[in-house]
C-alpha cells in the first residue's frame, strides 16, 4: 500500500519546526517527507488541507486490558482499591477477556493518536492476538512477580514475543520490587545480561513502596536493582515518582528512561514526580504513559501531555517550568526510543509509518500562534482525525477500519458483567 | 420550536440517578421529561439510541475574548505574561477584536458542552452582540478596576445587560483588590447594597495577592471584602486558592460561591485550592470556571472536572477524596447558580432547555459501570455530540448552526497579526 498525504502542515519532530508539503508511504516505512511531488503511483492521495501530520504519540506505560474496571473503583483508598477492587476481578480474566479488552483499550489510544503502547499485563498470547488482528503495535512488558510467572517463562516470552511478528516486540520485566522477591530479582538480572537486554519495572510510583524497600533492603529500590546487576543494559521505570538524588544519579549513569504517568499519579494520591530535578540532574530520557483504565480512567495522551508541564510548573512554583516542545518530544519521540521502538521516533524517509493528523481548523487550535504549545496546551482528542500505524490508517473521521466497535462494546459489556457481577 | 429527544439516557442531576426515556422542549424550556410519550406536534425527533442527556455544563469563570493569546504568551514567569504579554496586547483589542474572539471562545464551549459562561472582560456590547448572534448565555460581570470602568459606568452597564435579552444578563463585579483602590471597592459595596446584588471577583489567586492585601490592609482580600460591606449580598470568588481558616468562614457565612479553576492554578504556578478542606468546614456552594484561553489554554470542562477532584485526592493524599459526581454537580448545577442562573440548574419541566448530549458508545466511555464517573473521569469533547442552549441546538455531530467557523477563523487570524504582529 502507497499513501500520498498532501497539502500538508509536517512537523517532523526531528526539531520544532512546522513545514508545509507532502509525506509518502510504501508499506509499512515512509518514502517521502518534502514539498509538492505527485509522483504517482499510490494507492490513495489524501488532500490534509492543511491538516497537521506528526509521528503518533507513544503510550509508554500502559495496562490496557484493564479497560474492564474503568469507574468501577475509583473514590477509594489505594489498599481497598488495588485489594478488594483490582486483584480479586483481574482473578477472573479469561483468554477471551484479556482479548477484548485490549482491543477497546487500543481503540482509544488510536482516537487519541497514540500508535504504539508498553503494555504490562499477563496472557500475553491474547494480547498479541489482539493487537496484529487490529494492525496496533505493541510492545509487551514482562510482568513476573510472587503471584505469577518464572524466570524461564519470562526467557521464553522474551524469545516468543521478539519473533512472532513485526507488530509486536518484547522488553524484560518484572512488576515491582514490593511484589517480587529477590531469587526472582536476581534471575532476572541474569537475563538481561545473557541478553544485554533493558529491564523495565514499576519503580518508586509511592511513596510506602520505597519505604517498604528500605526497610527490607535498607535502600531505595533503583538503588537495589543497580546492586543486583538489573541496570547493565539500561531500561527504565514506571512512575519514579519518589526518586531521592542517588536514584537520580544512577538513572543519568544507566541511561534509564523515567516514564511519567501524571493523571495516575494525582487520582491515586501517590504524588508528582520531580522532573525538573531530574532535567537539572541531566536525565534526558523520559517519556509519557496514561497507566490503565483503572488508575487514571482516560487512555488519553493529551491529558497526560498537558499535566506533565502544569505539575511541574505548580511543583517548581515556576510557570516557566518544562516548555510544551519538551513534552511533545516526550509523547512522540522519547516513548518510542524508551520501549526500544527505534524506527517510531520521528518522521523521516525509512522511518516507520506510525502517524497521527490533526484538525488544526477547530476552535481550540485557533488561533496559530504556535503549533506545538497549541498540541500541548490546548490539544484534545477531538482533534484527532487519523492514525496510522505501520502503513495503514487505523482509524479516520471516527471510524475504526480493523474493529467493529459494536461488537468490541457488547461482548465488553457482557464480559464485565460476568467477572463484576 | 419544539424538539423530542427519545430513546435517551437522561441524568437531571436532580440525584445522580440515570433514567431511560424522553426530553421535550417547547421554546426555551424544558416541557417534559419522563418514558415514552409520542404526544406529537414536535418540530423536530431526534433519537438519541441510548446516548446521555444532561444539563449543559456551567462555566463559571473565563475571559472569553482572551482566545487571541492562546499559546502566545506560555513558559513564562507570571509578571512576564502579565506585563509584556498580556497588557500590551490587550490594550490594542478592538470592539470587532472583541466580538471575534468571543465567538472563537463560544465555539469551542459549545464544543464541550457547556452552555453558559461567566464572563469577566471589556467593551461589553461587543461582547453581548456575539453571544446574541451565536444564541449563546452568557453572565457578564463587571470588570472594574484601576485602569478603566467608574462605579457609575457598572451601574449603568448592571441595569443595561440586565434587560437587554433574553439570553444576557449581569453581575456586579471587579477585577480585584490588588487592582482596584479602595474608595472603588466602596462604591461597589454601596452598589452591591443598593441593588441588594451578589458582588463577584477575582480572590486569593496568587500567595503575593494575599500578602500584599495583607501588608496595605493588615487583613486578606476576602476579610477586607467583608469589612467593606461588600459580601451582603452573597457573591463570589475565582480561584480562592489562598484562603485562610477566617476566609472560609465567611464565605460560609455569606453564601460565597468558591469558583475553582484547576488548570489555570497549576499552569501559572498558584496553586491548588483547599476545597475538601473548604467542604469541611461547611462550604457547599462550588462552581468551576476554565478561565481565559491566555492561561489555561483550552476551554474545556471534562479537563477542569477531572482537575477538580484528582488535585483535591493529590492534596489530601487520599484516593477517596472528592467524589465524582460531586465534581459533576458543581459543573452542571453549581455553576449555573453561582451565576443566577437558577433556571438552568438541572433537567425539569419548566427549566431553561440548556442541555449537553454525550455519545456513550465511544472507547473511552465504556464499559458502563458508572457514567457520572466515566463523565468526570474518562469523558472528553469527544464525547459531545450536541449542544442545546435555550431550546436551540447550537452544535450537532461538529457542526455548528448559528456561526460559520471557517469564517471566525479567518478573521481571528487576521485580527491577531494586527495586534499581535
Amino acid at each position: 500500500m502507497k499513501l500520498r498525504f498532501y497539502n500538508a502542515k509536517i512537523l517532523t519532530m526531528q526539531d520544532d519546526k512546522v513545514i508545509s508539503g507532502e509525506v509518502h508511504t510504501d508499506g509499512d516505512r515512509i518514502s517521502y517527507i518534502g514539498g509538492e511531488n505527485n509522483c504517482g503511483g499510490f494507492d490513495r492521495e489524501i488532500d490534509l488541507s492543511g491538516k497537521l501530520i506528526l509521528p503518533g504519540f507513544k503510550n509508554a506505560h500502559t495496562h490496557s486490558a484493564m479497560t474492564f474496571l474503568r469507574s468501577f473503583a475509583d473514590d477509594l483508598p489505594l489498599n481497598d482499591w488495588l485489594y478488594n477492587a483490582v486483584f480479586p476481578h483481574e482473578a477472573k480474566l479469561t483468554e477471551e477477556a484479556i482479548y477484548v479488552f485490549t482491543k477497546l483499550a487500543n481503540m482509544e489510544y488510536l482516537a487519541s493518536g497514540i500508535t504504539s503502547s508498553f503494555d504490562m499485563y499477563f496472557k500475553l498470547d491474547s494480547y498479541a492476538k489482539a493487537n496484529i488482528d487490529m494492525g496496533y503495535r505493541t510492545v509487551l512488558c514482562g510482568s513476573i512477580n510472587d503471584f505469577g510467572g518464572t524466570v524461564d517463562g519470562i526467557e521464553e516470552e522474551y524469545n516468543k514475543f521478539n519473533s512472532l511478528h513485526p507488530l509486536i516486540s518484547y522488553q524484560l520485566g518484572f512488576h515491582a520490587e514490593y511484589t517480587t522477591k529477590r531469587e526472582t530479582l536476581e534471575g532476572m538480572a541474569k537475563l538481561s545480561q545473557k541478553y544485554k537486554a533493558p529491564m523495565y519495572t514499576h519503580n518508586s510510583e509511592t511513596q510506602n513502596e520505597v519505604e517498604g524497600c528500605k526497610e527490607r533492603y535498607g535502600m531505595t529500590p533503583t538503588q537495589l536493582f543497580d546492586k543486583l546487576g538489573m541496570l547493565e543494559y539500561g531500561g527504565g521505570g514506571f512512575h519514579c515518582v519518589w526518586f531521592d538524588e542517588q536514584d537520580m544519579q544512577i538513572a543519568k549513569d544507566k541511561g534509564l528512561w523515567i516514564v511519567t504517568n501524571p493523571s495516575s499519579n494525582l487520582k491515586l494520591a501517590s504524588g508528582i514526580a520531580p522532573l525538573c530535578e531530574m532535567k537539572r540532574r541531566g536525565i534526558d530520557r523520559m517519556a509519557i504513559g496514561t497507566d490503565g483504565a483503572a488508575s487514571n480512567n482516560c487512555l488519553d495522551m493529551f491529558r497526560e501531555m498537558f499535566l506533565v508541564t502544569a505539575l511541574q510548573k505548580y511543583r517548581e512554583n515556576d510557570a516557566a517550568a518544562f516548555p510544551a516542545f519538551d513534552v511533545l518530544r516526550m509523547a512522540c519521540t522519547g516513548g518510542a526510543l524508551a520501549m526500544g521502538l527505534t524506527d517510531c521516533d520521528v518522521l523521516a524517509p525509512g522511518k516507520k509509518a506510525d502517524m497521527a493528523v490533526i484538525d488544526l481548523m477547530q476552535p481550540n487550535m485557533q488561533p496559530i500562534h504556535n503549533i506545538p504549545k497549541n498540541l500541548v496546551y490546548s490539544g484534545t482528542k477531538q482533534n484527532i482525525v487519523m492514525t496510522v500505524v505501520d502503513g495503514k490508517i487505523l482509524y479516520e473521521n471516527g471510524i475504526f477500519t480493523t474493529v467493529d466497535p459494536q461488537e468490541v462494546y457488547s461482548r465488553a459489556e457482557k464480559l464485565v458483567r460476568e467477572i463484576c457481577g
